[in-house]
């Protein structure tokens, strides 16, 4: 079994694997891949040696093999389908930025502001939150992102649920009740900010 | 030595542990404490243990006491000084999270647009990026949170790293000669998304 570490930093890679990709690059090095994703050469190599061995020695990786391996075990054949709620500030950063990648299709963002219905972020339509499950009856979706205050969350959740997403990420932390079956991931940037605070502290003066 | 992952988590404890404590909660079951975070109670309780144990069979943790001791282990004695690079429709929303968390003082926020300049989101200024060097001789800062396309990411590295900032995080994946004693993190929600997606798919239907 790939321990989840790993699996969290197959998708880093591949990010830069596609990045070389789009440059014209055919190999990957070890060390320079490990260098754009910020982990050890050695990690780069244990990482991928849990799916086979595709290294060359003294060249590196086949750039266009390895992107295909590794979205094979994220299972990233088709582009993932995400519904947005919470429209904000963030909300509208994450939209724009996830509109750029091209493995996500964006189906709808939702906002309880009514001002925003109808409008567009990007070429993606803002709707009211109180349509939100029925438009997952007519538009099955994989995974939602919740970028509201932390009050409103159970709620959305639910009706994700009820909905058929299976995954979602919140960054407002909230006490949740986590319907079985579903996989909750929250993304707190104080929480992150603490840890690399941590890490820094613990360097070399 | 304590594992990263626990130390990543402690974050997220120490977060719901405060807010228990703001709801005048006394005590906390590691049940409760992992219902809330998102993780196994046999998780929470293995966490805990690497610092020694506090829990009361049957009541849990003395919040107050959990709260000291992981503040302690996280060196979050006093606030943590951040200055943030780049004030778009991310940037804003970092800033305005962050001011609502008492232990991180943020001491500026810098961007290349001059119509920005001399405002600001809440409470901090926005100031110029050319003036991020000079800022940083006068206000040492402890973290930097860059949002900036990523382009431009080496270049505020470089500057954070001469004014003495040991640790960065960045929301763009960019290749990047991180100066040796930095600790760079890169927070990259599609990779993120593609995580969480891939445990969806694994849970029972």
């Amino acid at each position: 079994m790939i321990p989840e570490a790993t699996i969290r930093r197959l998708s880093v890679y591949l990010r830069c694997l596609r990045r070389a990709k789009a440059r014209g690059e055919d190999m990957a090095l070890s060390s320079l891949l490990a260098h754009r994703c910020g982990v050890s050469a050695s990690l780069v190599r244990k990482d991928l040696s849990y799916f086979g061995g595709f290294g060359i020695k003294g060249k590196g990786y086949r750039v266009d093999e390895l992107i295909r391996s590794i979205e094979g075990i994220l299972g990233i054949d088709r582009p993932i389908r995400v519904v947005q709620i919470g429209v904000g500030n963030l909300g509208s950063a994450i939209l724009r930025y996830l509109q750029q990648v091209p493995y996500f299709k964006i189906l709808a963002a939702f906002d309880i502001d009514e001002r925003k219905w109808g409008k567009r972020v990007g070429e993606v339509e803002i709707r009211s939150c109180g349509e939100l499950g029925e438009f997952l009856r007519e538009n099955p979706a994989e995974l939602g992102v919740i970028s509201i205050p932390p009050d409103g969350v159970q709620d959305v959740i639910d009706t994700l649920w009820r909905g058929g997403v299976k995954g979602v990420m919140s960054f407002a932390l909230a006490e949740i009740d986590v319907p079985e079956g579903m996989v909750l991931q929250f993304v707190d940037i104080a929480s992150e900010l603490e840890f690399l605070y941590y890490k820094a502290k613990k360097q070399k003066k």
